[in-house]
């Protein structure tokens, strides 16, 4: 497919009802820290507290009336069900949300609290997906894909529309990269209405399949994820790799104490709360930091749902 | 003294150059679970994530060249220590702090990162007292008192001024009572600029000292301040109890499981971080919401310092 720009406006224009126009912070302890003059757009602060509003909102409301009928399926024990479930909600359809049995229960609760109606199944990638499957056979409730998917991939560049409409001269955006959704539509946003502006991923070592993936020319999974990143563990799809290989500049690879310490950072200087995801590309920043120097860069804090009894602090 | 409105326009205009212009949040799930409309004034974003920045940054602008000369002191182990160092710093005059020997270390690097010269003294508020005194005496240093003098009360005023040009129709707005100055402040605020807007302090029972001393018309002490609250602990002056006396309508006590559940409902639904005592209103409105319920409330959130290795929840 090819993308054009009135694509990302004519997407924007749609999901306004449906979400918040997040707050673009700055910390002048953080910008002498790092050299570099940073800003963040908040999506912790977005509807359901992650910028997977955006996506979710934009796919259902690209279904037909008849499609919407039926309602919506997806598999996910994260954001993107809450993101489904609210944007299901808010547009008055049914949300069938399946979540492996071992999901923890303040994810099923929230999912629960925002309407989305709960299938649990063993907690392994086949099982959830043949149980997707099985829904919409079902019910002919439309699946919707957290990163993979056209609509979805749009909807999350959003977030980086705003940044460029408040702040149209920064010299690099970044995000970081779970499965792809949110650095492919980041990086159109950045071709499309940034002045040669950059477009940089944050992963972490220990999932690093979008790094190994740029390098390969296909796309590479992981053997193992173990990533304070909750997040950032699954992989590229076919709809957003093309993207990622075309518009995005550079991927930077992090530690795992980086993560927590750039987490920590935050929520210290900054006084929000992101979650660990989140955190990955000013960790990424803060590795590289010669690079960044003196320059503006945007930063997509992706979202802020924490577990505060589980802190990696 | 008689304080006029002017007193505060005049003291706005002063610190502007010293103190950030914080926003002004809103929850919807907060305000679907109160009954009532809140406006978070954030000085947890606040320069030194304090709304002590205020009044230090006032009491320091309002020495003559001379008193700048021989630079401030206080004796704080909390927020006022940082912000009397930083509005020093941004003054470039020296800060001399007094400190108890047993403050946490994370609290006088934050201090030394401001600038602030440190003397540690035992911990006990005679010994901190005189060593306070003994340095005023051999360097000539101002003394500065973190809630009971007449430009620091004003400077506090001042972000429920801000507060009041963005929501110029608020009910009522609710501050945390510790030393007294920011309700006091907060009260002069809302009496010049409100439109016929309350002013409710929210305190633990376990340090009461403002609800009682409202009640026996004198300042009374707390026995013990075991409250979670740290900030909450000391009492009133007599340059605030006359303005509380006279502006400030009405005290509700908190419980203090109520305080720690208020703090984590504002981490998990707004994503910021506030400090224990800063919850204190938010949780008095929940304990008494019946009476709020469709008005329009507006609170000051104090504070984000807290220790991240140490939450109460």
């Amino acid at each position: 497919m090819n993308y054009t720009k009135e694509d990302l406006l004519t997407c924007h224009e749609k999901i306004k009802p449906y979400i918040h126009r997040t707050p673009v912070l700055t910390s002048q302890a953080l910008n002498e820290m790092s050299g570099a003059e940073i800003f963040f757009k908040c999506e912790n602060f977005q509807r359901m507290g992650a910028f997977k509003m955006r996506g979710a909102a934009h796919a259902i409301l690209n279904l037909s009336n008849e499609q919407k009928r039926n309602g919506v399926v997806t598999h996910s024990s994260g954001n993107f069900a809450q993101a489904v479930s609210l944007s299901a909600k808010m547009q008055g359809i049914k949300a069938y949300i399946v979540m492996p049995s071992n999901a923890p229960q303040v994810k099923k609760d929230a999912v629960r609290g925002y309407g989305g109606i709960i299938t649990e199944c063993e907690p392994n990638i086949d099982v959830r997906q043949a149980t997707t499957d099985k829904i919409s056979e079902e019910t002919g409730a439309s699946k919707l894909h957290p990163s993979n998917q056209v609509d979805v991939i749009l909807g999350q560049g959003t977030a980086a529309m705003e940044l460029l409409e408040d702040h149209p001269d920064l010299n690099v955006i970044m995000t970081p990269i779970g499965g792809g959704g949110l650095v492919a539509g980041t990086a159109l946003a950045a071709h499309f209405f940034g002045k040669n502006c950059k477009t940089i991923g944050g992963e972490p070592f220990e999932a690093d399949d979008a790094y190994r993936s740029l390098l390969s020319g296909k796309i590479e999974s992981n053997e193992t994820a173990n990533t304070v990143a909750d997040g950032l563990r699954t992989v590229l799809g076919n709809h957003n790799f093309p993207i990622i290989q075309q518009h995005v500049d550079e991927i930077i690879r992090v530690k795992e104490d980086e993560i927590i310490a750039a987490m920590r950072l935050i929520w210290e200087r900054m006084k929000i709360i992101i979650e660990p995801s989140c955190a990955v590309p000013f960790a990424a920043l803060l590795r590289e930091k010669e690079k960044f120097a003196g320059q503006k860069i945007g930063i997509v804090l992706s979202g802020g749902n924490v577990d505060l009894g589980n802190l990696p602090f």
